[in-house]
């Protein structure tokens, strides 16, 4: 594997993963370039070169082993492991991200859930508990956690990122509107929401 | 203005939006592409080439008007008018949304949500009333609704998107954990909230 994949290519893994396992799920076993620029919607160029990053699987005349090019991606995105999560802010967003199923089908374990209101500690949502704020330290250093989602208000994200960078988080995956930054190697994601609708708006301003 | 902005450059153009953003409340008036891209993460040739599309506001020995092309990618993006907006599902993810402050900072207005459960039809979320899902097409048609926000669950989401083509919506901004389709002109973008978690674990996979 060719372990110098550029940040374009890692970031379009994900949508190729989504839909050849989806293709796996109908029992499509071989798929050629062509077929999957129809589904996909990058061109078949772009899709082999893409592709080639991973070693040849596509054969001429034949296409691609669908099962083979998921298991490499699958592996490429680390997907092959488990990954333990804690959720930090139990308010809507928590919730709902701590009821999103798709999570446990690709191997994040919720852990925990924190949060500083009183009125939430103590509960269960979606059969994890929701523990006291000031818990999260010792909890993600008991419980060896690698991800937390940070699903505060936009005050709060900054604060707790500077207490995760004094754990041993790998990653920080963060949906308060505001970015936040750390200063040591945790890798951040932070979520831009609203990116996505401005992209809606444009094409829609004239009709 | 050139119209042949190709779909790349367009799905950048909210990264450039929302740093051009901070920098013009910062009161930054003028900057360079090199001095864009330490903060942005493109590289300077990217953000030249990009910019290029929208004539040539970047001058040699000055850089950018950052004001200039902020309006200039806000007027693009079709930011300079304001969009009525429904929210269908009043579930967690629904709620989170509602609250989301970016929207109205933006130009979006949000003028019902629409439910299933009786429970909870007649609430206010965010000062918005939550109404009966069965009176979503004659609300939408009333109140020339521009774009719907699907927030149900996975079984779901098809179903009210067939509702939606039937009504005069321009876009559908779903979070339903399922591609839905439209067989008419109406724009969909599906979030896939999991992919840049996918990213993520991509690099702490050997952490």
């Amino acid at each position: 594997m060719n372990e110098n994949i550029s940040m374009a290519v890692i970031k379009r893994l994900p949508k190729y993963h989504r839909y050849l396992r989806e293709l796996l799920k109908n029992d499509v076993n071989r798929i050629s370039s062509k077929e999957l620029s129809n589904i996909i919607g990058f061109t078949a160029s772009q899709i082999r070169q893409d592709l080639n990053n991973f070693g040849g699987f596509g054969q001429q005349g034949y296409g691609y082993d669908v099962s083979n090019l998921f298991d490499e991606i699958n592996t490429i995105l680390g997907l092959d492991e488990t990954y333990d999560t804690v959720i930090i802010g139990a308010g809507n967003l928590g919730h709902a991200l701590a009821n999103y199923s798709c999570f446990n089908n690709f191997g994040y374990n919720l852990k925990g859930i924190f949060e500083i209101s009183p009125r939430l500690i103590g509960m269960q949502i979606s059969n994890v508990e929701v523990y006291d704020i000031d818990l999260m330290e010792s909890f993600i250093e008991e419980n060896d956690i690698d991800i937390a989602i940070i699903c505060t208000n936009i005050n709060s994200a900054q604060k707790i990122t500077n207490r995760l960078e004094k754990t041993k988080v790998k990653a920080i995956w963060n949906f308060a509107p505001v970015d936040v930054v750390t200063k040591t190697d945790i890798e951040v994601q932070n979520v831009h929401l609203i990116d996505n609708l401005l992209t809606l708006t444009y094409f829609i301003k004239d009709k």
